[in-house]
């Protein structure tokens, strides 16, 4: 991975995990970036999303700062005072504006950021930044809470380089798993291309997986582009970055033993389309089939009638295996498999990625979905955790 | 219980189920009664949900006969001629017509139903039909799936009488549990005001359980009243049962170890306090949390957060225990417990039964929905089991 130019990182230890683990990064350009944000919709939000979504308004932004342990999430009117103190406490030491710095928190809920280890960790962070490989991957490190390894991407295309990082186990860790994602280009975009750009790739890679169904709190992609380079960035680059972190998320999902892709075909439009496909990832039973690697196609169905599209289910099909599948239900009616295609159905539903194909029959778009398994080791994870 | 006068039931063994348990029941009333019911909003409904729904047009319905062991579901154009040959083989018997028989059906998907085994059940049914208690603790013994026990309901007031059947392992059985409920009365109502008394129970009592978020493609609840009472049966007699109905099949869901209500309040209206509601009910996190005996209020915030409804999250509120329970988050604010109060939140939650309150600080309407915990029970049922 090439690091893109005008950018420094930083990934330190300052204390807050009781590990003694990394966690606060930097990451910070030479100089004003066009910059974009993706945030979690939820409305019981963090204070680092308000803080940051109100330093984005300008579309311009100089460094992230992101701590790991602590969430500063239902922290009151204390937590959007901590999160502003954040960002000044890095602006001092880089010579630029608070509303420069964007900030982001992920751990655990309801405790307030040990400010003063978060200070002496933002100076030694600064202290130590560098444009190197190296450097970035200290960082990537450094935003990590229960994740079992760190997710990164790059690519350089036409002089422009690209690299991203993300932490997530799937919105489903004890802390409630908040996903970041950081992305740093030294591409020339003007501010709103790189939102149109973030917002595009997010809505095909990060807001197409699901582990659970439950939206965490502290969400947020954020991309900067320095301009370094002076050309604009090929948007499937991004796409393709964006894609590649979200399932490096899915597959480091706490209690996933298998990962699944739902791809829908045969829908009037995107919107319902998604529709069919996250009523199939999200639903309980589906999950629990995947887990156990059982062809159990009447959960398909059941999703996808509960989706709330208007599908006519003599017209629905599902096969599973792609691209050439085996069919299970073909226009609404059952498949009857000789034991041959059993037995080759029994092999794919064991395998660890396992795909489906659903055609609903009613125009010609697609789009593909992927959710991981739902297991015991999940329930253990979130029912042993005590705040 | 006492019988509502001018019915008959009988439940019998037909064969269906290997176990040679009763799989067959039969309502039936002396004449034509007023009758309504409430359906699965699953596009990829069951056939006998078609048929009956096409029965119930005219408001009229003389019997019902349900089977169980098989769904009739995905059975493509020949599923619903065998749920039709099922209306036809009772109204034969009874010598009315085949639209004045109701049709419901809960088991496994997919396969088609003996029909042969059927008809025999139906004959032997007609034979056993009686007015008594015990018939009809046959009948609701023959449309059990995987429950671990009946659920009935009875009630009598001002001279008319209520009684009430269902079955459902709450949506989470393996063959996906289809719910169903009966509710036979003989107080004198036109099939309109049968069709809202219904309706009305069962938005604040069926439509507010969840044990997963999925939805089955059989559910039905059906209403018959014969008019033999002479006068109205009492909204709250109606709603009591639907409500008592569907506490029953919430603590009998398969593998709930613990089973939660949240009262909603301060809500703008039932359908935000709905949204929070059910959006707090189906939270994985959330009811892994109750399954450990975990006071992660974090994770209510969450749910209530996405939900959609436009809170302001320094004006919700959270509560553990109720009528008198103990504040976790005032206003926004996470509230500092002393150990006498830990030691209390903690034995709260270990109860078979847990309380919460949420108060979302925008209006003065509330409803509570109840939920089952997230078990590795859960888990295994929905894993280990194959088509």
């Amino acid at each position: 991975m090439r690091v893109p130019r005008g950018f420094r990182f930083a990934g330190v230890c300052c204390g807050i995990k009781p590990s003694g683990r990394p966690d606060l990064a930097l990451i910070v350009a030479e100089s004003p970036c066009a910059a974009a944000g993706v945030f979690t919709r939820n409305r019981f939000c963090g204070a680092p999303v308000t803080i940051t979504r109100r330093h984005l308004r300008d579309g311009r932004a100089r460094a992230v700062v992101i701590n790991s342990g602590v969430a500063n999430v239902a922290t009151g009117r204390q937590g959007l005072e901590d999160a502003k103190a954040m960002c000044a406490m890095v602006a001092e030491r880089l010579g630029c504006k608070p509303t420069e710095v964007l900030v982001a928190s992920t751990g655990v809920i309801g405790p307030r950021l040990p400010m003063d280890k978060i200070e002496r960790g933002i100076a030694s962070a600064v202290a130590e930044l560098r444009p190197s490989k190296a450097a970035m991957m200290y960082a990537a490190e450094a935003i990590l809470t229960t994740d079992t390894r760190s997710k990164t991407y790059g690519v350089r295309s036409n002089g422009v380089t690209l690299g991203g990082m993300a932490k997530g186990s799937g919105m489903i860790a004890p802390d409630m798993a908040t996903m970041l994602g950081f992305l740093v280009t030294d591409a020339r975009l003007q501010p709103d291309r790189v939102r149109r750009l973030l917002r595009s790739a997010c809505d095909q890679s990060f807001n197409r997986i699901s582990v659970d169904s439950d939206t965490s709190t502290s969400d947020m992609v954020l991309m900067l582009a320095s301009g370094a380079a002076r050309s604009a960035v090929a948007a499937d680059d991004v796409d393709a970055c964006c894609s590649s972190l979200s399932q490096q998320v899915l597959c480091d999902g706490e209690g996933t033993t298998r990962v699944f892709d739902v791809r829908i075909e045969g829908a009037r439009s995107v919107a319902e389309a998604d529709r069919v496909g996250r009523a199939i990832v999200n639903s309980p039973l589906v999950k629990t089939a995947v887990h156990g690697g059982d062809p159990n196609w009447g959960r398909f169905m059941m999703a996808v009638g509960k989706s709330g599209v208007a599908i006519n289910p003599a017209k629905v099909s599902l096969s599973v295996g792609s691209p050439r599948g085996i069919a299970l239900l073909s226009l609404g009616e059952p498949v009857v498999l000789n034991t041959k295609q059993q037995a080759r159905v029994e092999r794919l539903m064991r395998a660890d990625r396992v795909g489906f194909v659903v055609d609903l029959g009613r125009g010609d778009v697609g789009v593909t979905w992927s959710g991981s398994d739902l297991s015991y080791e999940y329930v253990r994870i979130n029912a042993e955790y005590t705040t």
